[in-house]
């Protein structure tokens, strides 16, 4: 009998090219289809909801396959983590990807065509002593950054709209530009600052060029209010510099 | 006029193929000879304090080196830290290794020769909860260790007592193994435990199999009181596994 599986991921993206599966590179898909085909005994392929670009981490990536398998899914989980685990470290036994939850969907279901939303975190840190241990995993600004007014540019990103501007060349063809942000949120984590944003659909790197323009904002060279004409002017050079991948988390993805 | 300088150093040893200076792989001592010989305009060849291999980490490393350059210290580490920043990850420039102090020193100081002691911190997240994020920076390990038994173990070690046990083949050959370890205390730092131990030298691989023996009487495998017997027996295979190099940490060298 085919069953539906609904992954959900977490990985770290610093030695991986990218989620999407490519010949003779080290990818997220690529590395999980590997291990849960040993352990279904079949070829599996999955689903991603979201092609993360190279260097991007996933705290809770979800994925989706169906196959007739009969493998309990605690069992699958276990199994593939282990598999996941040995290849890369065997002394300490942890891998970079590991499945942190197995559920079975109905048949019609499909991560990525399914998903209602998406949250993404960006993570700075905002600190005039660099950190050299975490380098893959944030974005290090020496100059503090003024967080209010960062605040006051992110209440324009906030809404429906089109966001043309914050689109990088090089993305799969869409039909609109037009997405919706549910929530801009920018805050304080010791010496770190996040950005977490939260909508129904996201253009190629529109959060990593928002994390870049943020920035910008909070260093003083650009004023909250510029959002307002960045966004009208849907072109990609009005806005800020597309901040690096290793800052980016992919948090949450929504289903109903 | 001939001028000797003594570096401060950190780096993250995850992508380095170890401290020493090997053809055609990149290491610390490599990298650093690298950006220094830039700088100031002829070959830098630098003396470390400690050869550290493939996957150690140095947060205050030492190295010293000689030549006839005019640059006040202030200026060699910026300029060499640009350098070394540069090349690793150019958005947010945060190098892998950086130095963190230049003192200038009498003719005759060589870092290595003068030093009279090191400490050593080994880090393990002791959680049931894998951090896919922290895999090279720590052991991890599920089960709770005894910090308890462990120190009773520990005191063993504290002294002076030839170390041959906690020594793998294949390092330099040396006069003695014995040494002296001056404190060998363990403690928590909210999920981890941090061993750190100061001596006067160490052998081949000697901290690593010390936190690896601590281990396995942290779980419960060798009582605290076989480290008598394993120090006394002089035989490596009485000791306990060589913990992973992620986890380990060169903090500090003693010079007088």
């Amino acid at each position: 009998m085919e069953r539906n599986f609904l992954l959900t991921i977490e990985y770290d993206g610093s030695e991986f090219s990218g989620w999407q599966r490519q010949p003779d590179r080290r990818t997220v898909q690529g590395e999980l289809e590997r291990a849960l085909s040993k352990v279904c005994g079949g070829s599996v392929q999955i689903n991603g909801s979201s092609r993360t670009d190279a260097g991007v981490h996933g705290l809770g990536a979800r994925a989706s396959f169906r196959g007739e398998y009969g493998i309990p899914t605690d069992r699958l989980k276990l199994a593939a983590n282990n598999i996941l685990a040995g290849g890369k470290n065997l002394a300490a036994q942890v891998g970079d990807v590991r499945i942190l939850d197995v559920q079975e969907m109905p048949l019609e279901f499909h991560a990525r065509f399914d998903a209602k939303g998406k949250k993404y975190r960006y993570v700075i840190l905002n600190d005039s002593n660099q950190d050299i241990f975490r380098r893959k995993y944030c974005y290090q600004i020496a100059k503090p950054l003024d967080m209010e007014a960062m605040r006051r540019a992110a209440d324009h990103i906030v809404g429906t709209h089109d966001f043309a501007c914050f689109q990088s060349a090089g993305g799969q063809e869409r039909e609109t530009t037009v997405r919706t942000v549910y929530s801009l949120e920018i805050f304080q984590k010791g010496s770190d600052i996040w950005i977490e944003i939260a909508g129904d659909g996201f253009l190629y790197n529109m959060v990593r060029i928002i994390a870049g323009t943020l920035v910008e904002v909070g260093l003083g060279y650009r004023k909250p209010d510029d959002l307002r004409e960045i966004i009208k002017s849907r072109d990609r050079k009005q806005a800020g510099h597309k901040a690096p991948a290793e800052g980016l988390y992919l948090v949450e993805v929504y289903y109903e």
